[in-house]
């Protein structure tokens, strides 16, 4: 018997009952793959700040170091929006990236045939889009100092924050693109404003300097503008995307959003060393939250995520992956996703279809 | 009779063959409406690096200065691209931007009913859509201070880039998008990422205080990477947008490409005194440059952008708007919105049937 430790952070809104869902299935897996899992579960965002005054209390990022691997559902809610910037909610998800240097977010972007008409775009321009985005997560705007409101010598305020990416940084990041498109279709993009942000010179020679250790890779480049302008032109150009913490945030929502179903994506956010962190793309939808409509197959995709890329149980996270497909198949949907002929399942009852599969 | 003084800039690429057939057209429309243009040519870009070795020689913001507006067409090009940044076609731009201090960019993205199949988005998300983006232009990203690439203690190089907005520069824009919104629907959406940013909260409090002066336009906010999704999901959901230069720059392109047709899209860049510059969407296309195949509407679309917005002529701009509405019409197309059945013309000929229209 394998034993992994995983922290489990429900968070807000829909949060806690698509875990449970997820929690549900990777029991039934584990008994089938004789895994066994110890799960501890700890307060994180709007949760925490109700708790303990704080997004992130030491307590969580000491389970969570501790463990192999972090499974996390989503945060937020109007309930914080009014607290001061970094006594809000987003301000304990960062937190964890930083405590736990988690640099490489990977936010795949897949279409799947059952629910191509959700998509807004035609189904000839997004039929078998699959995209990587891999998102550069510890660095960039959302880390660099001086940051601040500061005030001018006319007493004007100045609102202020840096760009800043190192050399080591861009290569840590570049290898992980790469690494994943090689084990992907071996085409690489990677996006930056090179012409008109030196953060973005350094980052396109570093990366095009990496392409030499890469020979099987193709590697192109593209400005963010006219990357947000292919991602809804011609989306099947492209394999995996590279790019820093700020355009990934950007880009990595438009690639979801051209699948029409944002329910159903889940992500992977890796360190160097310790655990990763494996969450929905999505919020907490707090307008829905507790009335048994969400749904939960980001979350448990997110698990079978957790089981391939933190646990290596490919296996495991195989036969979660063609549950959800077999469900989509039955026919099973959620609210999010219904269609006309179909059949509509809350949260729970989704679960339960899942476990079945 | 009324004369002004207009600067043409055809830059690179497609430019001097669009540029030709709007002052074409703005010499049509100028017989008829007893206007009388004093043309003067100026070289800008890539076609200003081969001739003077600068991308905006000194005389040419000269002979912007004393004009009453700038039409410009495209500049760059596969041949400029090994050149260091700064002396790259894109610098000679961003100095016009700076130089004529245009701090509020104009970028309108309407679907044409004509056009709707250009679209790669289903025809029930994109009918009527119309949305204008106010886009800061000289401040933000694109020009804070410190930037460039520094050598660090351990001998590694670092990318920095400064992202700043003060009070002043936001309210400017500020007002430009409430008063362009109030002429329109009466719908703003302020796009920040306030949730990270520093300078983005102080974006989101200013522009809410100046929302008190304009109580008959509706302000909201999106994140920026919500704002990048919901322009996918339901970009009917927008009227008027205003953003920073960087987040700008991203959202107007994927605004623009909504339209599936970025051909036809002009646009307008207004400073506080001075001379506005008015310019296609659309870039230099260097692969068809020279073949008469470049599409001319965009740039006829900004000639006509500069006689509503600076020239105040807006019987001449409905003119112009009307012709182009009409050859759409009588089933004239350029290759790159060309469909089945359409005439396909050259850019020569399209100018031809615009003057006759
Ligand atoms: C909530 C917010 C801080 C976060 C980000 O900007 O990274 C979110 O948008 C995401 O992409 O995970
Ligand atoms: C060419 C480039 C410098 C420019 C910009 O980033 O502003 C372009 O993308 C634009 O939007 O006009």
């Amino acid at each position: 018997t394998q034993n992994y430790r995983i922290t489990l952070l429900p968070g807000d809104g829909i949060g806690p009952e698509i875990m449970a869902v997820a929690v549900d299935v990777l029991k039934v897996v584990g008994q089938q793959f004789d895994i066994q899992f110890d799960f501890q579960e700890a307060l994180i965002g709007g949760a925490a700040i109700d708790a303990t005054g704080e997004p992130l209390p030491s307590a969580t990022l000491d389970t969570c170091r501790q463990s192999d691997a972090v499974l996390l559902a989503a945060i937020g809610g109007y309930k914080w929006d009014s607290l001061p910037p970094h006594q809000r909610p987003e301000g304990g998800l960062l937190g964890l990236r930083a405590g736990l240097e988690l640099f490489a977010n990977l936010r795949p972007a897949q279409i799947l045939p059952q629910l191509i008409d959700a998509s807004t775009l035609k189904r000839e321009v997004v039929e078998g889009v699959d995209i990587m985005v891999v998102r550069e997560l510890t660095g960039g705007i959302y880390f660099g100092k001086p940051r601040g409101i500061f005030t001018t010598e006319t007493g004007e305020k100045r609102g202020v924050n840096t760009m800043v990416y190192t050399e080591s940084e861009i290569d840590r990041i570049g290898r992980i693109a790469f690494e994943t498109a090689r084990k992907r279709r071996g085409k690489l993009c990677s996006v930056d404003k090179a012409n008109v942000l030196d953060v973005s010179q350094l980052w396109r020679d570093r990366i095009t300097n990496l392409s030499q250790e890469y020979p099987d890779v193709e590697l192109s480049h593209l400005y963010v503008d006219n990357a947000a302008m292919q991602l809804v032109r011609a989306p099947k150009q492209f394999d995996t995307i590279v790019t820093g913490n700020l355009f990934g945030d950007i880009l990595s929502d438009a690639a979801a959003m051209l699948t029409g179903s944002i329910g159903m994506l889940p992500s992977a956010s890796l360190g160097a060393s310790g655990p990763g962190v494996f969450e929905p793309v999505h919020g907490s939808a707090p307008d829905i939250a507790g009335q048994d409509k969400a749904n939960p197959l980001a979350q448990v995709l997110s698990a079978a995520m957790m089981l391939r890329y933190a646990l290596d149980q490919p296996q495991a996270a195989d036969k979660i992956e063609q549950a959800v497909l077999q469900v989509l198949e039955q026919g099973d949907r959620t609210g999010d996703i219904m269609s006309v002929g179909m059949n509509l399942l809350g949260c729970r009852a989704m679960g339960d279809s899942l476990i079945k599969a």
